[in-house]
């Protein structure tokens, strides 16, 4: 049985005490949002986790989404588990209040995303994709269509969907062939076939918005030729109720390695009714209003689901007798000693332990950069929050979701036999990590955003804003031999960087070449970061901390672990990155 | 769809370029099998593999077994695949000709298995258990039972199990109950229900013979109280036709998370008729007979696996056309070039490949021990083979499984979405990998088995007959700059030893905190050794190599990757290990 209770110490810990919440509140004109009042919302969503959502989780991947003549059905419970959602305010929570949401701040937005991505990762994702279509019309669309459209989807009455990939493209959108062909009215008329729709169509909600990317008829070809056009599966009538159903059907929905209860459709748009979002043309960049949410979204449900891979493991380990300590018997009470005494069972559970709660922390100063990006007190500020995001888009969603997937599968370890076997629902939770290393952008497609674009952007400054925090905390701790460990991974990073720097220069397939390692390189850094912080964090909390004393130990246990156990992998990271890309492409294409 | 071709050029140069067949097979007094019979043999075994296992992999997991009253039915078309892989005697390839097999060397039989995992692991496991039933009968039965049972299972008539684990025990074997109670006629009644009992029931051959681990009633507490009795689904007739069905029957069979086409069964044994096999008491030991040859059989899954993971893939990037080459168009006559162009598709590619052929040579090696350990020309040969493969037992099953794993995920990584759907089985492939790095003893137990047993063995000398050649090739090799990785694994990999040795004679907890990263170290270099051996034959053959240069260049190539890629990853191992056990076993386990 997956086990999760949401992590509300670790969050309130992220939050609060490792990134000063109340002087960030403040900072964005937010201090009438207290830490009482964060603390009471979070409590809420992890309740609704836990009843709502983690309940129907094994058994909708056991039944799945059905389809029948174009109709979706989600599987036994979702309906009520989703209008339990909408009631409660749930999909308002981070939305702006001119439109009816909350407005509540990013960092508390996230920490609640994070909770119903571990109790149900399937679920998160009709909601979740309604978030970022509504970003997308919130930054793009026009007034008439703001108006008419995101009250509905922030209420959760609608959802969202984004449609980018046809059956021959994927990563390289510039190959789509889905025509947008404007009318009298101003509005146009799509047609085309879209693949891999997350959400496409289901029985949740009352209508469903397409984000949809097309080409206008004297288009230019490639990436610059494509618009954005909003879809509505119904056309709101005047008074905005689902009216005449529009030219867009699914076709049929995927059988898939995981994920199952998430309806992934194919979607068949035959002159339906859309209008432009943005500017004609410019529908990549608007939709990647959406698609970078979503980056960051995917990472947090990689980060979601190993906590409660996480927590399985812990139950089970805690649970399961076999075998003897190898110390000698710690429970001779009993016919053996539970696993959780074995050193290989340990070093899983604190390898998961140190790669969630650092991404977790990681998730929080990524998420607080989001509110500053927004609402900063000046532009010099809402800048380096909006670089910061950029930088660690792609870093938050390939380094959180490939530890997903390695975390999840150790989790599965624990159990032995049985964690392969459906019952304890383990292998869904590895099955269902999977998806998040995929989809949005290829984890190979993220790293090249990352050497390609963010690095060399701006003659290096998004990086800064990275390297400079990490740089002075280490020298401000030069005489802490603890910091040893974060001081060698950066001086690889920045080998590493200086590397990309010159080789990807001359030859941007040297940039490819470096680029995963390079990636993690930083995640590992960024990870290592976080826990130098919690490290001074918890040691000085610790003198007085009496009932929570355990709490502080365990970090500074953990994030020994971490800098003594798997921070090192930097170095070997280096190592295979300043190889270059001779013997990676030198194979002819038959030769493999 | 999933691809595979036997890779008959590669399995050659392993075993008669590499290895040396001939002065081998000489030495084992196999003159008589050439290397044009071995050839034929393997294009045969490449063949069946292809044509009739391959075809009936994904709709054997799409169908799945079919379990009723107790009679399970395998997926569409394995009956008829398994009638013809027995009459086509590729059951009794490597068994004794005493009893009707084959007696081909096992340096054939190893490849030869590899072909079946890799187009059909489940189906391989049917045959694959019956060979390691016929191990322990031939080790350790009585010449009755052996003139009974043999002839059958070799001919592939009656298949073989295994029954070790029940509910409440899997690596604790300590604490199993099933019983067995001595009758006046010399057999034994058996009672008592197992779990996870591959090919435990299934319509294949007309009898099935458990291997059965249970306590005589007098039997002394823990493992030295285990006995291995013979319990036959039908009693033998005495013209040895299947009589009277015996009192063993299967409850159900597991529903997992892949490897669906292979019935996994709770069995019940309710007053069975058995025979014990070997020593009463002993029977844990009997049963290693056949656990050590299916750990290195389920090493050998994992290499299988990755195989048709790695030609899948590679099929894909050259047909899936997306995006540009970073250097510049390569097929400006097509919408976008294939994705082998892309730096990120070759690494993973390259990755995979000098982990499975550095896995396939490294088999090759170990294959060719097992023939020594029985045929060796002398007490000292034989015993060195003998150590030589319990040292590498517990490496083939965690290493070649955990990469079996990992590349698998790569290679559907390299499918994008495409790979997540069912639709080209690269899914599959992952989901039936997982179970190889679970059972026949989680790969944790086995880097336990590796430190806490095979390195103290004789004071360290199992461990010698592997250091000392790759010490003698390291020396001989000074001069060539090439060899400094893995000298310097080696290195990485001596001080870890020295380690373990100490701080484990102290605290076997240190041992264990050391155990699986010591064993990916030690596999390392392993792997980097076939790869430094493959480097100095490819490059004496090139120059004379004509129509085969290309493939003797990209050994070249790949050895090059893998040293500078992947085998640095020993230095961050060896700092993980030198960390020890103080962090990892701090944790109070309330404080999970």
């Amino acid at each position: 049985m997956q086990i999760y209770n949401a992590p509300l110490r670790d969050m309130r810990f992220v939050m609060h005490e490792l990134h000063g919440s109340a002087a960030h509140l403040d900072r964005i004109g937010k201090s009438g949002v207290t830490s009482e009042l964060i603390d009471s919302i979070l409590e809420e969503a992890g309740k609704f986790a836990s009843e709502v959502l983690l309940p129907i989780n094994a058994s909708g991947d056991e039944e799945g989404c059905h389809y029948e003549n174009g109709v979706v059905r989600t599987p036994r419970g979702f309906k009520q588990a989703y209008d339990q959602f909408r009631e409660s305010g749930w999909s308002a929570l981070a939305a702006p209040a001119e439109f009816g949401g909350q407005d509540l701040p990013d960092i508390v937005g996230k920490m609640v995303e994070e909770m119903q991505c571990s109790a149900n990762l399937s679920f998160s994702l009709y909601p979740g994709l309604t978030q970022g279509a509504t970003l997308a019309l919130l930054g793009h669309g026009s007034d008439e269509l703001k108006a008419r459209f995101l009250p509905k989807m922030i209420e959760g009455v609608w959802s969202g969907t984004m449609n980018l990939t046809e059956a021959h493209c994927g990563t390289d959108l510039g190959l789509l062939r889905t025509k947008a062909v404007p009318q009298e009215d101003g509005s146009y008329r799509i047609t085309g076939a879209k693949i891999f729709i997350s959400s496409g169509e289901h029985d949740l909600t009352e209508n469903i918005i397409h984000l949809v990317l097309a080409r206008l008829p004297d288009a230019p070809k490639g990436v610059k030729g494509i618009s954005m056009f909003l879809v509505p599966k119904f056309l709101p009538t005047g008074d905005n109720k689902p009216g005449p159903r529009n030219g867009v059907t699914c076709a049929g929905i995927e059988h898939k390695m995981g994920l199952k209860a998430s309806a992934t459709c194919q979607l068949v748009f035959e002159d339906a009714v859309g209008w432009l979002v943005g500017e004609p043309n410019r529908g990549l960049a608007a939709m990647f209003t959406m698609m970078n949410a979503e980056r960051l979204s995917v990472g947090i449900q990689g980060l979601g689901v190993a906590e409660t891979a996480y927590q399985s493991a812990v139950h089970y380990a805690r649970e399961r007798l076999q075998g003897r300590a190898l110390s000698g018997p710690r429970r001779p009470d009993l016919a053996a000693d539970p696993i959780i005494v074995h050193p290989d069972v340990r070093r899983t559970l604190m390898t998961i332990r140190a790669y969630v709660e650092g991404c977790r922390a990681l998730s929080g100063w990524v998420a607080q950069a989001l509110d500053l990006e927004k609402l900063g007190p000046d532009p010099e500020t809402r800048r380096a929050a909006e670089d910061f995001v950029a930088l660690m888009t792609p870093v938050v969603k390939a380094l959180f979701t490939d530890l997903a997937f390695e975390t999840s599968s150790m989790a599965l370890q624990v159990y032995g036999g049985h964690g392969y076997i459906r019952d304890h629902g383990m292998e869904q939770l590895v099955r269902d990590a999977r998806i998040c290393m995929i989809y949005e952008g290829a984890n190979g497609i993220q790293a090249l955003d990352l050497v390609g674009r963010k690095l060399p952007a701006h003659m290096g400054r998004m990086l800064r804003g990275f390297f400079h925090p990490v740089q002075a905390f280490i020298e401000a701790n030069a005489a802490d031999p603890r910091i040893m460990p974060l001081a060698r991974a950066f001086g690889a990073l920045q080998q590493a960087t200086a590397h990309i720097a010159q080789a990807g220069l001359k030859d941007p397939e040297e940039a490819g070449a470096a680029a995963t390692d390079y990636l993690r390189l930083l995640g590992l850094v960024a990870l290592g970061y976080m826990w130098a912080r919690t490290t001074q964090v918890a040691e000085a909390k610790l003198p007085t901390a009496n009932g929570d004393a355990s709490f502080y130990q365990s970090k500074l246990t953990t994030a020994q672990f971490f800098n003594e156990r798997l921070l090192p992998q930097a170095g070997a990271l280096w190592t295979a990155i300043k190889a270059g890309k001779e013997s990676m492409m030198a194979l002819d294409s038959a030769a493999f």
